[in-house]
C-alpha cells in the first residue's frame, strides 16, 4: 500500500479498495454470491459483510460515540475467528445464510463507509494503522473471494465463466536456470514505516547456508513428466501425510484438472497452458515435485533473501489474467505474482515476535501451528499488497489458493 | 385432484399447480431459493427445475418429435433419484449449484410449460395420467419446497419470516376422546377410477382387531406435559434406536422449538399454540409419547378404516396458515390436513403390489425399506393432493416435515 | 427347549447349556477370546461374561439374600443393553477390556453356577421361567459367539481355522420347486406351556392372500448367477437403501467371499459348495435376488403357515458342520436350520403384544423399529431353541448372521 | 548405546536389548498383549513382533543366504510404514488380530535372534550399524509398548495395575530458576562416531538469540494452577488448531487425570504428586501454559545449546518409576528422563540432510510435516537410547506419550 502521508491518500486508498470489492463481483448473481462450496471457503456475500464488519467492530465502534449498527445479529454472523470478541456463526455453516442479501450486505457496506470516511479525514496514526489494516485485510479477502467463487463454480457441471476475458495464455517460460545466493549471517523480517503485519517482525538474524534457487517457477508443462513418471502413485516422493492424503483424496493432478488437456480456469474450461506455472497444488505436491526433481522447496528465509532488490512486478490482480502465465526472459523472474510459493518454512513466530494487542492479536499469531509459509503473491493478489517480507500460511493440503512451487537446492 | 374427464380440465389443472409452484415463492429472493440446508432439502430453486425436467423427461422427451432440451445438462442436474434414467448430480450437493439461476430455471418451466400445454389438448388416457402424475409430483414438491425453505430459514438468527400472516392462532383444541372401531376382516387401499399412487394398490383385505382412536391428535400442550414428566430423559419411554437418536442429536424438544414457550414458524418466531396439534416430531418421538400416555399409534389400516368416509377437509396449504391450528368440536376430526400422522405401520408394498412400469417404478417402489408410514396431509399439502388412501413416507428419525401424532389402543 | 416338568430337567438343561459355551471355546486361545472385531460383535470372553451376568442381575441379586457380586464393576462392563439396570460399558469398546482375563471369567462363570444350581433345586413357576429365559439367551449368545469369532478371525490374513471338521459339504440340494398355500384368515404366534420370548405373543389371526413358497432355500449356485448377471451393478434390483448401501460398502458378493471359488468358514478358506444354501447376505440382497428372480420373500406370516406342522430337524449346530449345506429330497425342506430366512416382514409388535415387566422388557420390545425378520435358525442355532413361531431380527445391512433367503410368490 | 567395539559388546547389546522387552511384558497375559486401544497405539504383541521382523527384513533376507521366514504373511502384518517395503496390514487394524499368538511371536522372536547372534559374531561395520539401528528401533518401541500398554489399561474400569511398585512419588521439586545463554552463531546436531538417526544430522550452524530457559520442567501443581485460572476455558491462550482440539475433545485437563487429586499411572490410580513434572499433555497444552506464564517453549535449537555438556542422567525406564518425579536440587536439571520436551520447533530436515539409502529412508525423513520436536527422553526411555542431539517428534495434539514442558524466555 501507498505511504499514508496524509488523510487525503488514506482516504483515495479507502475508495479504490472499497470500491474494487464491489468490481470483483459484478458478473455473479446473488445467487453466486451466496453459496459456499466446502468449509475453507465463504460466501462472496459473507466475505463482503465481513470485511465491513471489521471497520465497524474495530474502529467505529469504539470511535464514533453512539454508534448503532443496523443489526445486532450482524456481529455473530460476521465475525469470522475472533474468540475474543464473542461468539460467531459456526464457518461451515456460512452457506446456508440467504439474508441479510446481497442488496442488504451492500447497503451495510454504505452505512459503514459513510462513517468511515468521515473518520478518515481526521485520523491520527494510529487510527490510520488500523484503517490500513481493515483495508490490507479486505485485499487478503478479495483474494478469497476470487479463489472461492473459482472454487463455487467449479462444482458445477456447467462449469460458469466468470470473466470471458479471464485466462488468457501468456508467453514461453524460457528455460529453468538456477541462481546461486552465498550464506553466513543475514537478516530477514520487515523494518521501516511502511504498513506490514505482525508476523514479519521484528526483523532478525538467521544463518544461511550457500544455495541456489530456480530462476522460474515450474510450468504445467514440467508438473506433467512428474505425474506421467507416477509421480501419485510412487510413495518415496512423497511425505507419509502426504502420501496418506493422495489416497483418502484420490489425488492424480492439481485441483481443476479435467484431464491432461483441460482445466477449470476463471475464464472457464481452458487448455492447459504448458508454459504456465502450475497451480492449485498441495504443500504434499509441490514437495514431492521437488524431491523427483532431486531438488528441494526454499526455505522462507532464502527466498526473502533472493526477492529482496526485486522491484514488486508481476502477474497481479491488475493484469485481469486471474490465471498464471508463462513469463519469457532471464535471470530469477516471476519471484512476485502469478503464484504463491510454497516454502519449506513453518509458519512460525520470529524470535522476538509480538503480535498486536487485543483482539487483533488473534489475527496472525494463533495460526502458527501445522501451517506452511508462501512466498510472493498471485495472479489474485493486488500489486499494493505485495512485498519481500509478505508471509502468506496455508495448511499442507491446501490447495484451492493460487498456490505454486519454486525449485532450490545445495550449492 | 378433480377427475380429468376431459382435457380442458387438466389443461385448468395443469396451470393451477404450475403457477402454485412460482407464488409460493413470491416472497423469496435468489438467495433463499439456492441455499441448501442439510441432504434431505433441497433448494427451492432445484424443486422449481425438477417438477419441470419430471414433465420434459417423462411426457416430452418421448412424445414430441425432435424435442431440444434448453440444456443437456439440465438432465444430469434435476434427476433427483432415478438410477436407471441415468447419473445424476449428488443430492447433497445441491445448494452448491448457483447456476442455472432462478431467472433461467423460470424460463425453463416457460419452455416446458409451452410444450406441454400443447400436448395436453390432444391427451389420451395414458398421457393423461402421465400428466397428472406429473401434477401431483409437482404438488408434492410445493410441500417439500415450504418445508424445506422453512428449515433454511430456521438456520438463519435473523429469523427470517417467510409470510407475514401465516401462523395465526385456530381454536381452542376441545378434548382428547376415544371413537371406536369393531375389527374383523376389512379392506384398504386404492380402487376406482381416480389418480393414486402405485403403492396404494392393490385394494386388498386385511385383520384387524377392535381398536380405539382419539378424536383429535396431540397437542403442544400435551406434548409439553411429556417433557416436563422428563420424556426425553427417561430410556424406558423409547425404542432403542430412538433413544439412541435422542443421546446422538441431543434432542429436548421438537424441531423448531426455542424454549417452552416459542418456536419457529413459516410466519417467523411465535409464541408456541399449546392448543395446536404438536409437530416436527419424529417418528420415535410420537412413539415414546404414546408409550408415556398408554396408548399406541395406530396401523395405517386402522388409520384408513377411520377416515373412509370423512371428508376431506381441514387445515390445508389453500388456508395459508402453513402451521397446524386448534379446531374445536366432537368427534373424529382433523383426520385430514394440521400434520402428517405418524402409524406403526413400517412403509412396505400391498400384497399383490405391482410398481409402474419403467423409470417411474422408482417412484415410489424402490423406499420401501426401514420408513414408516404417514397418513392424511397436512398444513402443507394442497387439499385436492389427499385423500383416505394416501400413503405418505419418511424414515423414523426425520422432523422437518409437519409431522405429528394421534393416540390409538386396544379395546 | 425341553418343558421344565421338574427341577432335574430344568437342572440338567442348565448344566448342558452353561456346558456347551464353553465347550464353544476350546480351540481359541486368551487373545482369540478377547478380540472385537467390528461394533455389531463382541468379544468372545464378553459373551461368556454377560450371559452369566444375566443371570446374576435378574435372579441372584434379587432372591438370594446377601449375595455378593465378585466384582461391583462387573455390572457396568457387562450390561449389554438394559437401561433400566443402569449405565454400561460403551459397545463398539469392549475389545479394548483385556481384563477381567478369560481365567477370571470362567471363575465368575463357576461362581454364578453354584448359586444357580442350589437355587434351581426349589424353583418355583416364575423362576423356572427366569432360568428357561436365562438358558435360551445364552444359546442366543451361543449363536453370536460363533459368528462373532467367525468375523474376527476373517479379519487375520492367516485365516485361521476354528474347527477342522466343520464345513464340510453336504449333498447335491436337488431342484427348486413350488409349494402352494391357500389364503384365508389364518393365526400366527405362540399358543401352549411351551417357552416363547415376549415378541411370539399373542397368537393372533391375520388375512393372507393365497401364495406359494420356494421347497428350499437359494443356493450359492443360484445366487452366483445373478451376480454374474451384474446383479450388483443394477440398480432396479434393489431398494434404494440398499442400493447405496452396495455403493458405499463397495459390495459384489456375500460377506467371506474372497473370490468366485472360495470362501472363509469356520473351517478356514474352503472352496463355494454350489449347492449349499448363500448365507451371509443381507436383507438387501436377499430382496434383490428374488426381484432379479421375479419372485418375493415370504411375510412372516407366510413362512409360519408353511412351517406349522413340519418338525423342528435339520442342519443345526449340533451337527457340527457350523455352514448351511445341500441336502437332497421333496418337498418343503431345510425350513429349520442351515440360514435364516429374511423374511418380507419388518419386525413389529403383533397386535395385542406386551414386554416383559421391568428391565426385561427391554429384551426384545425396543427393537422393534427398521429390522425385518428372520425365521428358521441356522446351522450355529441349538435345535431346541428354535421353534416355529421364533422371530429372530437384524438390521436389514448385517450380513455376519448365517443369514440366507428362500422364495416365494402370488398365485 | 555403548560403543559397538567389537562383536562382544554388540552381541551383549543385543541380549540386552531384546531379553528388555520380554521383561516389559512380565506382568501382561495374552489378553493384555493383544488390545489396541486406539489407532496411534499398537498391541504390545505386536511391537514385540515388529521388532522382530525389522532385524528379518533389514538384515537376514538380505544377508542369510536361503533365510526362510516363519510364516510369509508376517511380512505384511508386521511392516508397519515401509511402503517401499510393500503393502502392509493396516494400522487401525491390529487389534483385531488374535493370530499369532503371543506364545507364536515368542517363537518367531527366538527364531530371528538364533539367526542373528550368528550373524552378529562376524559383523562388518555396516552390519554393525544395521544392528545398533535395529536395537534402537527395538529401544524406541519398548517406550511405545509402555505408553500403548498404559492407555490400554486406562480404558478399563478395573483400572489395572501395571507393576506394583510403579509411580512412587519423588522429592520435592524445588523452585523454578533462570539460566540464561548468550546468543550467536552456533552448531545443532551430530557429530563424532556414536550411533544417531539420520535427522539428528549434519551438524550445522544456526544463529541464536540471548535465551533463558527454566531450570527444571513445570510441575503438577503449576499446571494445576493454570487450570483453576480457567486455562482450558479461555481462547487467548491457545493456538487456534489448539483450540479446535479442547473443544472438540472436551479437554479440561492432562489425559489420565480422573480429577484434580488423582491419576492414572502404570502403578494404578495414585494421587497426583503435586511436585512432579506435569505429564501426558499434548503440544498446544504446553504452548497454552508458556503463554499464559508469560513465558514461551524453547526451539530445539535453544533446548541442544542448554543440555549439550550435562550428563544423561535423570529418571529413565531404568529407575522403575515409569511416572515422572519431581526432584530437588539446585541449576539446570531434569533435561534427562522424566519427560519429554515439547519444543517451539517444528520437526524438518537440518540444512543438508540426507535420509538414509532405500526402505530405510523412511524411518525418519517422511515425518517431517505438521510435526513438533521434543527432546530429553522420559522415565520410559532407556538411559543409553538418549543423547543431546536426539530429536523424538510427535503430532501437536498428541498425548499418550511422557511429555512435559519447560520454559524458555527471551532475555
Ligand atoms: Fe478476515
Ligand atoms: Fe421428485
Ligand atoms: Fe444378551
Ligand atoms: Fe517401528
Amino acid at each position: 500500500m501507498p505511504e499514508p502521508a496524509d488523510a487525503g491518500s488514506l482516504t483515495d486508498f479507502y475508495r479504490q479498495v472499497r470500491a474494487l470489492s464491489l468490481r470483483l463481483c459484478e458478473t455473479l448473481g446473488p445467487e453466486d454470491m451466496t453459496v459456499q462450496s466446502m468449509p475453507d471457503a465463504s460466501p462472496v456475500k459473507w466475505h463482503l459483510a465481513h470485511v465491513t464488519w471489521f471497520f465497524e467492530h474495530f474502529i467505529l465502534k469504539d470511535r464514533v460515540s453512539g454508534y448503532r449498527p443496523i443489526d445486532d445479529t450482524y456481529h455473530y454472523l460476521f465475525n469470522s475467528y475472533y474468540y475474543t470478541a464473542g461468539d460467531m456463526y459456526l464457518r461451515p455453516r456460512r452457506g446456508l445464510l440467504s439474508r441479510p442479501t446481497v442488496e442488504e450486505v451492500v447497503s451495510y457496506r454504505g452505512h459503514v463507509d459513510a462513517h468511515m470516511l468521515r473518520m478518515i479525514e481526521h485520523a491520527d496514526e494510529n487510527l490510520s494503522f488500523l484503517v490500513a489494516l481493515g483495508l490490507n485485510h479486505e485485499q487478503q479477502h478479495q483474494e478469497l473471494l476470487l479463489t472461492d467463487i473459482k472454487h463455487a463454480l467449479a462444482q458445477n457441471p456447467l462449469y460458469p465463466v466468470f470473466r470471458e476475458d479471464a485466462a488468457a495464455p501468456g508467453t514461453s517460460g524460457g528455460p529453468l536456470e538456477w541462481q546461486g545466493f552465498a550464506g553466513g549471517v543475514t537478516e530477514i523480517g520487515h523494518e521501516g514505516n511502511g504498513f506490514c503485519y505482525d508476523n514479519e517482525t521484528p526483523c532478525h538474524r538467521v544463518w544461511l547456508e550457500d544455495f541456489e534457487i530456480a530462476t522460474r517457477p515450474v510450468t504445467h508443462g514440467e508438473y506433467l513428466e512428474f505425474i506421467r513418471a507416477g509421480g501419485y502413485r510412487t510413495p518415496e516422493f512423497w511425505l507419509s501425510d502426504g502420501w496418506t492424503t493422495v489416497q483418502s483424496e484420490g489425488w492424480t493432478a492439481p485441483l481443476y484438472w479435467l484431464d491432461e488437456e483441460r482445466c477449470f480456469t476463471l475464464g472457464g474450461l481452458k487448455p492447459l497452458d504448458m508454459d504456465a506455472p502450475v497451480t492449485h497444488i498441495s504443500f504434499y505436491e509441490a514437495d514431492a515435485y521437488a524431491r523427483w526433481a532431486s531438488a528441494r522447496l526454499p526455505t522462507e528465509a532464502e527466498w526473502e533473501t533472493a526477492a529482496r532488490g526485486l522491484a514488486v512486478e508481476g502477474n497481479f490482480l491488475e493484469s485481469g489474467a486471474l490465471q498464471p502465465r508463462g513469463q519469457d526472459g532471464d535471470g530469477l523472474r516471476q519471484m512476485y505474482g502469478d503464484v504463491w510459493e510454497w516454502t519449506a518454512s513453518a509458519y512460525a513466530p520470529y524470535p522476538g515476535f509480538r503480535p498486536l494487542a487485543g483482539s487483533l492479536g488473534e489475527y496472525n499469531g494463533k495460526f502458527m501451528s501445522s501451517q506452511r509459509v508462501l512466498r510472493g503473491g498471485s495472479c489474485a493478489s493486488s500489486r499494493d499488497h505485495v512485498r519481500a517480507t509478505y508471509r502468506n500460511f496455508f495448511y499442507p493440503h491446501q490447495r484451492w489458493q493460487f498456490t505454486g512451487l519454486r525449485l532450490a537446492r545445495d550449492i
